[in-house]
């Protein structure tokens, strides 16, 4: 419960864990870059609110749907809370300078810190539902990406990791090790952390030397 | 049971207390906007009744699967007859007349009455769900603007209200006076109609004024 | 558990009753008709990968989510792996010849019967879950066109059932003969595979005499 330091907006979140500090700051960079995208379309300001929202909760929403629970999200106001910081933020910071943020490395680094947390919490959920090795894979890549993707339909356009990019790619790879590594006796709960810190260098690997998939 | 006068289409409709009324109404409204954005479209006659019925019920239909019921849409077949005369008034209506229905008085009437029944519907199934503020607000406007997002989606463009009009906000603002209401120790079940009064209100204030929200 | 002469690549599939292999023979079908539009597209693997798992799969799991259940798609593996054998294909065969594979006789007779085998799954489902008509009949034409059309809407395109061809009307009428057997007594086990039979009898006929339905 001591507030990290330097880190002082996390004060509010209830739990400074690694995993949880990794969700929050997370859904801060998947908040900014949505908002990001809205206002770049020109929606409106509740367009750009919902699009922030959205991206950062809306592939743990659907997550949720796909195993039956009601959503986490729409159960607490601590996460939208977060969410909302980073929308602000967004809304300040494009004010505050005109250069293009979506390319800045600050925010590269803490949507991958977002990615990890968010693919290794959707693997842990598919594992306790029992899915599948294909359920657990596709919630692992569907809590990663599911809300940028939303976002992307939203705005009329082909989401962007089915084109490009080597975005989805880590949080598949890090749903089949965190599989694995259930298989093996590795307790779920345990296997968080190291499959969270691969997907995140997987995609910062990717960042570094411009990783992308081919075409066929 | 008594019928209401110079309503005779809502005989058929099994209560006719004041809400069941309203969300008849807002059926058959939202029903009419669809099919005509469906019909403006090119879509063929398939095309014009599935957007007719995912405009009227797919806010609720997905409301329902966040809160982990089965849809009660899903589950009766009156109300999609009531969406269904709706679609087959929008298509007799558009063969009589040419121009443009969208923006008739009674139409933009209709559909206000109807986002203000779907609005204060989908704050009540939060509440009863347990679901946060958050979930609250976020179930009144889903329930209220969902469906004709979905259609919009379907339809290759940006929700409308991702980008102007002052159409969401109202479902919002209900959402919240319904969740206030309810913590002040209303019954949610005597909250329902005050709250859709607002929504109805606040969005013929925005349809007079010709309220917008901001870009930022 | 004989193996059927022929079709060697269903050897693999666990059970060869007749709707099992009208089942896999979809699942095939659609994940080609997926991955190829994914390719036309100019999607990058992991996007061909899942718009062929999508085609698919999307479809049952929409339906499985509206009835409350855990998507069948993510509690098993067979499923998937019958996929993406199909997504293999489709990428085999592009490269092997250059023509358009996508109106081949074989490919529209397969998807016909994946059509009919989808639709059949979902109006029975629909009745388990004691839906009503309109339910059941929901039912039976998302699971055969749902896939596709979330497809279309990732590739941002209007959903090709609600603009042109025959192909979701079998469905529909595949649900109401469905329906109406089991209301005049027949068992949802036996009537299933007359109203697949129905179903793909439609189709091929909308296929040989290019029924379409009219705009209004």
């Amino acid at each position: 419960m001591t507030p990290v330091a330097g880190v002082a907006f996390l004060d509010a979140v209830p739990s400074v864990d690694p995993f949880a500090l990794m969700n929050a700051v997370g859904l801060v960079a998947f908040a900014v870059v949505g908002s990001l995208k809205a206002m770049e379309a020109d929606l409106d300001v509740f367009g750009v609110a919902v699009l922030g929202v959205l991206t950062a909760l809306g592939g743990g929403v659907t997550r949720d749907v796909l195993v039956g629970r009601i959503p986490v999200a729409l159960q607490s106001t601590t996460d939208v809370g977060v969410v909302l910081f980073g929308v602000a933020l967004a809304v300040s910071l494009r004010r505050w300078r005109s250069r293009r943020l979506r390319d800045h490395t600050v925010l590269l680094l803490a949507d991958a810190v977002g990615l990890a947390a968010f693919a290794a919490t959707g693997a842990l959920v598919g594992v306790d539902a029992g899915l599948s090795t294909f359920g657990v894979v596709t919630l692992a890549a569907l809590t990663g990406v599911g809300g940028g993707s939303i976002s992307d339909v939203l705005l009329d356009r082909v989401p962007a990791v089915l084109r490009e990019d080597f975005y989805a790619t880590p949080a598949v790879v890090g749903g089949v090790a965190f599989w694995v590594a259930v298989r093996l006796g590795v307790a779920p709960g345990t296997a968080v952390l190291p499959c969270a810190a691969l997907v995140f260098a997987l995609r910062l690997l990717a960042l570094r030397y411009e990783w992308g998939l081919p075409t066929v």
